[in-house]
């Protein structure tokens, strides 16, 4: 910090860089509203208050004046962009700072995976804080790209951007005291502890805390939030692509607790980024629901700032960074500009040209198949078989059990009762695992998808009507070094590559989009009569929601949390 | 932290070592208080609910449970006790965390008498967090026994217990950008800056903290505080002996900003600690003044463990520490049971024999005087005279001017006028300065006064009516290794040692309140018609409050801050 040059600005000695004239200041720590000039000398606000001069004036005529919004907790991984190119998507949003937990990439590449995401948002625009990622892998039931033990996080602990330990999802080995999950807590007992405990309650939610772990962002009725706010957590509101709790948690609210609540958006598409957009909508959402705005925009700002123990962003306050965002309706904030560090990024919903240059991209390729061992012939052992039942719009699934369609003593897909084959090709190892399957739900009636976005492994997944399509869309995503991918037949008919460790792409988040867009209407030229067929993929390999799910190493009947065979007789 | 044990009483697989049943909770994280019980196991809570059991119980039939009480900013020395003898003071007033600036004895023993703070509380029952004094010494216009520069004070944030940088009182050389008060500032940026800045408004205000400062507890006016609370200070209501701020800064406090508002204590004395209380007393004066009773509660509690970044303290929540208080009328808490990390310190305003072994205290002599260049005559150079007039209750005193009794070419004391023979030792390096002036406003009729309780170079100060006298009080205090002492001619008629830096007495504090009170009846015998003559003349030294001041190195004319004549003409 340049003390001399903060301080001749502060005095009015030397004339601020930036100087915001009639302001409507809204503070967040006082919860009120007031005319005020704010002074900024190059990156931090330095003062309050009538007198300032500014070799930049920006006469706001009576707009309002905030805080720059903070997302406390978010994958970055999940809008499919780098660190950079989602700085590109938010920061017009009036998001300057977040906290992200690489839990996807660290799946697929570890540590280093983690480190390219430090890396990546190094001198970049938006604040990228990082939380270790605490359940790599999610379980020993599929083949992960990493596994990261509490003396390799620890590793995290000298970096100035990493605030603590990611949710720690592993809830069940929290309370029995498994002892790789304490080496981990004791190993961040001195930083910030978040957690994730969707349904926890009474004394396993006590015990939960008592290990120290502080926040939740996976309540999802007010009581379960009220009872986690009375035991000294912070909420983290959720509004993601898939998980909405805003309408539910918001009543939980008292004038009292406020203080302690901040908004989230965990994960987001690129769509809904762009066309709703990030913490920002999340805001005018909860003034729409009643909350007051000053309240809003403190849990969007001041509230995580505190919760994380970032004494310098969350309020607009001499010493903190100029991380600020200028709207003109205070029922239903848009952001029109957006400072970070005293710079104009991001006007009128658009990033300003030359702001965040590209930055090279450095990482292994993280599709390592071994093509030879990959088929997709079910042998047929039996009559009667297990399938995986995806409900709409849920993660959980029903595990179904139906009668085999048997074809030259294998079992095939059976369009007519949508009962497709999916397999689960691991692709960190080149161990050859190909675990194989059935699944309804999906509603193909041709075709195959394919995909790498497979939480929490990653792996390759493949959904499809017959063998040749399935082989054609795997092979594309494979050529791409991840992505995802449509095919016909032998036709590759859309595509998305997501090199960046088979999760995100090097591309601008609009082309991202489009992409994504292409591939949708592929699948439902396919016959998929779902909204995102692809993402409803992402989550049938994910091990630890019931009831029924498939990994490379096969099908795992959650609720048993084991291993079962395709075949019931 | 034994996370097994914890684990296994929380999820209630073991009794807790500890369970308070029937409790009224007092929740300072939502702002509520209903019926609870509590389970802590060991020296943490483990878990708030039905069902648990206890190995021990304790029905509190409906009383309430609130946590232990923080003070925010006090310097323990001013109790005159050791930080051992401190906490038996303050624990059964529920006070079980203070922060403390330990400046007094700083300013005598520098490091060593910061480490010996650390060292006396460390493994004592209260928490002592101490601040790194920042200003050692307070100007260059007094001999102080220690100069602590940045480099030395940067030593102390290794220590856990070390939580920032105490006030910075030089508030002009932080808006100047002096630079070893920068040097300072820089040290400590990562960490808690607290401030003192009394009256400082507007853009002085603004660059005091946009150096990086984040509290206050100096505000005298509620205008003042509210401008600071909008400027994202943090603020301290301090309730001291000296200092009442409460009755002026309540009306500042708004539920929207009284989540940044603490209360501190400062600098207590004995006596006030013994009869009202510490934090305790503050809360009960608050509620009594209209405060909401657990807005007040939060304001002594959590408020301050937020400021500070102490996640396991502050309120009832599993892993926090088991430091409680238990009490029956919420509209005046008096804690009737105090547990400090679950084990029962005080009960009914006693601390619990055995709680506080007392500890061997190894500290250098203080008092070093060169006692052969001390004399007390005033030679007369001139007719009219600088006098010290003292303002009764005030620590500011007036700058008069009056003619001189003159006897045999000496300047003497008149007492048919009030003015009396002030001298000011150097007691540290013996260098033999001997700072002499005159003042009015104390009232010895005969005899004089004498301590090394001198804020804040400590010097050895006395003030008498004639140089028997004069000599015999110093001399007494001298003997005692420091202290506070009166004589009457000869005869030396009431002391107090306080050999511990010549600041700290090593006895309990009762019998520290019993010599004070002894001292003051000698005053009064005297002629002193002041409540506490010794406190007045504890202030007459400190070259940093207006107007006219005496030090070792003469009379300090603090409006011009430089070192004036005796004599005008």
């Amino acid at each position: 910090m340049d003390y001399q040059e903060i301080l001749a600005a502060a005095r009015g000695d030397k004339p601020a860089s930036l100087l915001f004239k009639n302001a409507k200041l809204v503070n967040v720590f006082t919860g009120e509203i007031y005319p005020a000039d704010v002074a900024v000398r190059r990156t931090r606000i330095v003062g309050i208050g009538p007198g300032y001069d500014g070799e930049e004036v920006i006469d706001l005529k009576g707009r309002y004046l905030a805080p720059g919004f903070i997302d406390a907790h978010v994958h970055i991984e999940s809008s499919m962009c780098t660190p950079r190119e989602f700085a590109r998507a938010i920061l017009p949003h009036g998001v300057t700072s977040v906290v992200t937990d690489p839990h996807e990439i660290a799946n697929v590449l570890g540590l280093e995976g983690i480190s390219f995401m430090l890396e990546n948002a190094k001198y970049g625009v938006l604040n990228v804080y990082v939380m270790a990622s605490s359940c790599v892998p999610a379980t020993h039931m599929s083949t992960a790209g990493a596994r990261l033990e509490a003396y390799e996080i620890e590793y995290l602990k000298g970096n100035r951007w990493v605030l603590g330990l990611a949710e720690m999802m592993n809830y069940p080995g929290v309370i029995a005291g498994q002892q790789d999950v304490v080496d981990k807590l004791e190993t961040f007992e001195d930083m910030v502890l978040d957690g994730h405990a969707p349904g926890l309650t009474g004394k396993p939610l006590n015990a939960y805390m008592a290990a120290g772990i502080r926040s939740d962002h996976e309540c999802m009725t007010a009581d379960e939030a009220r009872e986690k706010l009375r035991l000294g957590m912070t909420i983290f509101i959720r509004e993601g692509t898939n998980a909405h709790n805003l309408r539910n948690l918001l009543s939980a609210a008292t004038p009292e607790n406020s203080h302690r609540i901040c908004f989230c958006t965990d994960d987001r598409h690129p769509a809904d980024l762009m066309e709703q957009g990030s913490i920002d909508y999340i805001v005018r959402m909860a003034i729409a629901q009643g909350l007051d705005p000053i309240t809003a925009i403190r849990m969007a700002t001041l509230n995580a700032a505190d919760y994380f123990g970032l004494r310098d962003r969350g309020g607009i306050a001499p010493n903190r960074r100029a991380d600020l965002i200028v709207f003109s309706d205070l029922s239903a904030p848009v952001p029109e500009m957006v400072y970070r560090s005293g710079r104009l990024v991001a006007q009128d919903g658009v990033m300003l040209p030359g702001v965040e240059p590209p930055r090279p991209i450095e990482l292994r390729n993280a599709m390592n198949v071994d093509w030879g061992a990959v088929n997709f012939d079910i042998p047929a052992n039996g009559s009667r078989v297990r399938v995986i039942g995806n409900v709409p719009d849920q993660l959980v699934t029903e595990h179904l059990v139906r009668d085999a369609r048997v074809q030259d003593g294998r079992v095939v897909g059976d369009t007519e009762h949508d009962i497709l084959t999916m397999a689960v090709v691991e692709r960190h190892r080149s161990t050859g695992n190909v675990g194989k399957g059935l699944i309804n739900g999906i509603g193909l009636k041709r075709g195959a998808i394919a995909g790498t976005v497979a939480h929490d492994h990653h792996n390759l997944v493949v959904i499809g009507v017959d063998n040749v399509s399935m082989m054609a869309a795997a092979r594309a995503v494979g050529k791409m070094g991840g992505g995802l991918a449509a095919a016909n037949g032998e036709n590759v008919i859309a595509t998305l590559p997501l090199p960046v460790a088979g999760l995100m792409s090097m591309e601008p988040i609009e082309e991202v989009r489009a992409s994504l867009d292409a591939l949708l209407d592929a699948a439902g030229q396919l016959g998929s009569p779902l909204h995102d067929p692809f993402m409803a993929m992402s989550f049938m390999a994910l091990e630890v929601i019931p009831k029924l799910k498939l990994t490379d190493v096969g099908l795992i009947d959650v609720e048993r949390f084991e291993i079962v065979d395709l075949f019931v007789d």
